[in-house]
């Protein structure tokens, strides 16, 4: 009997319904996708944490629920979803990341902005400094800060790493838990924030790590909105102690009009751009984790409830 | 008996002066490094092309001229010039010109300039496709369009080569010749110009050429001004054709006030910044150079005049 799956994202329909079918066949699986189904009869839930279906309660032959979306902090404290969740991991998501991570900092490296906004049409031939005298810090090594270490070290910026717990990555200096912050941000140039949000990382760059940095330095938030302590930002890029913040993720989104962070000067709103699902080939990592789960295989990307991602 | 070496680069002693004679020793030479000196008396010429120094006819002992540019084209055609003429070829021109190129690359494929200047604070979370779905193609395929090929390749950008005689490289598209060119370009939705300035080149990028890129593409010009029909382009930025041109080089230099290049609302200018000859690399490059000179081996980044670089 075809497996019958509910695709419970309605919004993202129009992306998936023809990358999803043909994901399934291509992983050998004889499935039903619909978008609305007796829960008793739903044998997966592939799922938005936007969408309207929060109560996961009468899904009581669901074997998983596999969001579409790398952040679960919506979802993962809903006492009613007792099945194992999966986050997204997807490879098109990552490229996209690593290209707006690298795009903004060889953007702030090279200074950029003063050639794109000239209007006194100024020729100042003062050149940058190389990639290799520009120290750049990158909190979170998952998926997403590993990648996007990576490419900026191909680009010989010199690239220090922090995570919670110790990790080692391959051309990285590496720092981790609380008290390696310190030395993981002192005197970088370029500060990337790409943690899930926690209670541990919830405005971990404050008014003290932001003192931390080297003096100008620029926060690229693509992140969580809340990893950063807004007023303690504004308050950094006046003083000159941060030169410049371009953000990407945000408390409240779309921005709301009257946020500080649109009218200044030192700040570069991105509209939650950085990283997209890309249906083509996040359609493949779901199938593939059914494949996997009616095969007796482990579930990819599973969440770990007690980490919160 | 120490050699006897004429920096005749005067405007970039202040770089050199601590650089040029630790490379030297570094190297193994016992050699004087002067600002003046009889010209019958002199090794070795360490040289800017925009340097005063043009009569190479009484330097009848100097075994090479060291050129700390890596363009020669204001000097090849010196027929004082006798002696074995190198270009530089300096690893941290090369990192400095990927870094450039990488940089505007992904400015435009993210679509960065909508964000940069947003006096309406629009709210537009489209995505910009991956760079996958990017045909990039560099015109010029030496050190640094090589350079620049292999860092837009790992970055996952579909990249094509053109050069003047066939060549191989790894994860490439190339075409060459005259007739290769059109194939190079058609569909192309960034192309770079990483070409030397010779009769064969100039132009390159014409009304007919500029005709085959995929409409709206984007310029980036870091190689030479004169590789680029200025009135040509100016004309198809303005028909659509071509989306935008950053230009880092010019026919004059700096850019004249009153060139339309500066007002134009699709025209960034950057000037000539994006490859420098970094002292502390260039000095061990020219260094070398004389050690090979000095033991018998063959110079490195000799010019043919014939080609004219």
């Amino acid at each position: 009997m075809p497996l019958t799956i509910l695709f419970a994202a309605p919004s993202l329909w129009d992306e998936y319904r023809d990358h999803l079918p043909a994901a399934l066949r291509e992983a050998g699986l004889e499935a039903n996708v619909v978008l609305d189904a007796d829960p008793a009869r739903v044998d997966y839930v592939i799922y938005a944490p936007s969408a309207p279906l929060q109560d996961f309660t009468p899904f009581t032959r669901t074997k998983a629920v596999l969001s579409l979306w790398a952040g679960v902090e919506r979802i993962v404290g809903n006492e009613t979803l007792t099945q194992p969740l999966c986050r997204m991991v997807d490879p098109g998501l990552t490229e996209g990341m690593v290209e707006w991570v690298v795009g903004h900092s060889l953007r702030h490296h090279l200074g950029m902005d003063r050639h794109i906004v000239n209007p006194d049409h100024i020729w100042d031939p003062t050149c940058p400094p190389l990639a290799r005298e520009r120290p750049v810090t990158i909190l979170g090594l998952g998926a997403l800060g590993a990648a996007a270490a990576q490419a900026l070290t191909a680009l010989n910026f010199p690239v220090t790493g922090w995570s919670r717990t110790p990790k080692q990555i391959g051309g990285l200096r590496c720092h981790s838990g609380q008290d390696g912050l310190q030395a993981a941000l002192t005197g970088a140039h370029i500060v990337i924030t790409l943690l899930p949000r926690t209670p541990e990382t919830e405005n971990i760059l404050n008014a003290t790590s932001l003192g931390w940095l080297g003096r100008g330095a620029v926060i690229l938030n693509p992140g969580r909105g809340a990893l950063i302590d807004d007023k303690a930002l504004l308050a950094a890029l006046n003083t000159g102690q941060v030169g410049h913040a371009t953000l990407d993720v945000f408390r409240t989104e779309p921005l709301p009009p009257d946020h500080p962070f649109w009218s200044h000067p030192k700040v570069t709103v991105t509209p939650h751009i950085a990283a997209d699902t890309r249906a083509v080939t996040a359609a493949r990592v779901v199938a593939e984790n059914i494949r996997r789960s009616e095969t007796g295989a482990p579930l990819l990307h599973l969440v770990d409830r007690a980490r919160g991602y």
